[in-house]
């Protein structure tokens, strides 16, 4: 049970839904910030990568449901689904992507312990991969967003359901309507 | 100077500003969070406190630019002004303040730590100092929403200036306009 009455199910309404529909006055703002980040028409970065890095910074700050979420929202959008998740979150190193989006990872990384973490040789490495300034200002800022995210939905102690059907059944939503309907 | 280039003249848009006039589509969701979370009407927290909040948070990430930005926002709001501030960003557990808003100080320290590390006591002891569930959600939110913002200016590496005058004059703006209108 999460640490406040949310005033509803937490099965019904698990993760981040519960303080969501709480708080309607922040849930919009937050609602759109997740649209435009991570599915607003980009010029280079496709929704699954942008999805990938939210699920991989979700795993490293243990967040079970945004990680839980955001891997079913990344495997939804990306041609290799959810085997090339488990790698990337297993280790981006050898996982089977593009130089640049390691490169990103490692940014995203960096901004998850800190953002004094993040030196001008990260931000080199990712442009010598051919990163974009636009690449890396929104890989920064997905990586500071899910550090955002992770800590409301675990500060709160929110229900995060262990069925996959669930975050598979989200991920046909997110992809159908984004997250201003949600 | 900042890791990428944000096309403008940092002196004169320093810290958040200047990733703000370089991504507008998610400055807007941006600005109406922070709106929403630290200037909207609230029942109960003040303006002052909320920021309070955030400038608390901001000096434990070690944020030079938001801590400075969020403890002149404070001291504007708040009738003790600034030497409050600095009693609390000192030790909140000896600063001049309710125990609520210390026991509220105490949940917005664990959530900077990291979400899961927010317990049952910590809020039954907020709950016991009289803080209701909005109260307590909306600590939550701002601790987290600031773990993003700290992120998000030092990852980008941008300029934190030096003189205070800075910080009172964007102080004056925000209580005269809001985090609408930047």
């Amino acid at each position: 049970m999460a640490h406040i009455d949310l005033g509803l199910d937490e099965r019904a309404h698990p993760g981040i839904n519960g303080p969501m529909l709480f708080r309607p006055e922040t849930a919009g703002p937050l609602n759109q910030l997740a649209e435009a980040l991570l599915r607003a028409p980009h010029p280079t970065l496709t929704a699954g990568e942008r999805e990938l890095i939210a699920a991989y910074v979700s795993g490293l700050n243990e967040c079970r449901f945004c990680c839980a979420s955001h891997s079913a929202f990344a495997a939804a959008q990306l041609p290799a689904g959810m085997p090339l998740v488990d790698q990337v979150r297993a280790d981006p190193a050898t996982a089977e992507i593009s130089d640049k989006l390691r490169a990103l990872l490692t940014v995203a990384a960096a901004v998850q312990r800190g953002g004094r973490e993040v030196t001008g040789a990260h931000v080199d490495a990712a442009r010598a991969a051919g990163a974009t300034d636009l690449e890396i200002h929104d890989t920064v800022l997905i990586a500071a967003a899910f550090c955002m995210f992770n800590r409301y939905v675990d500060g709160l102690g929110t229900l995060a359901p262990d069925d996959p059907a669930v975050y598979e059944m989200s991920a046909r939503r997110i992809v159908a309507d984004g997250y201003r309907a949600t």
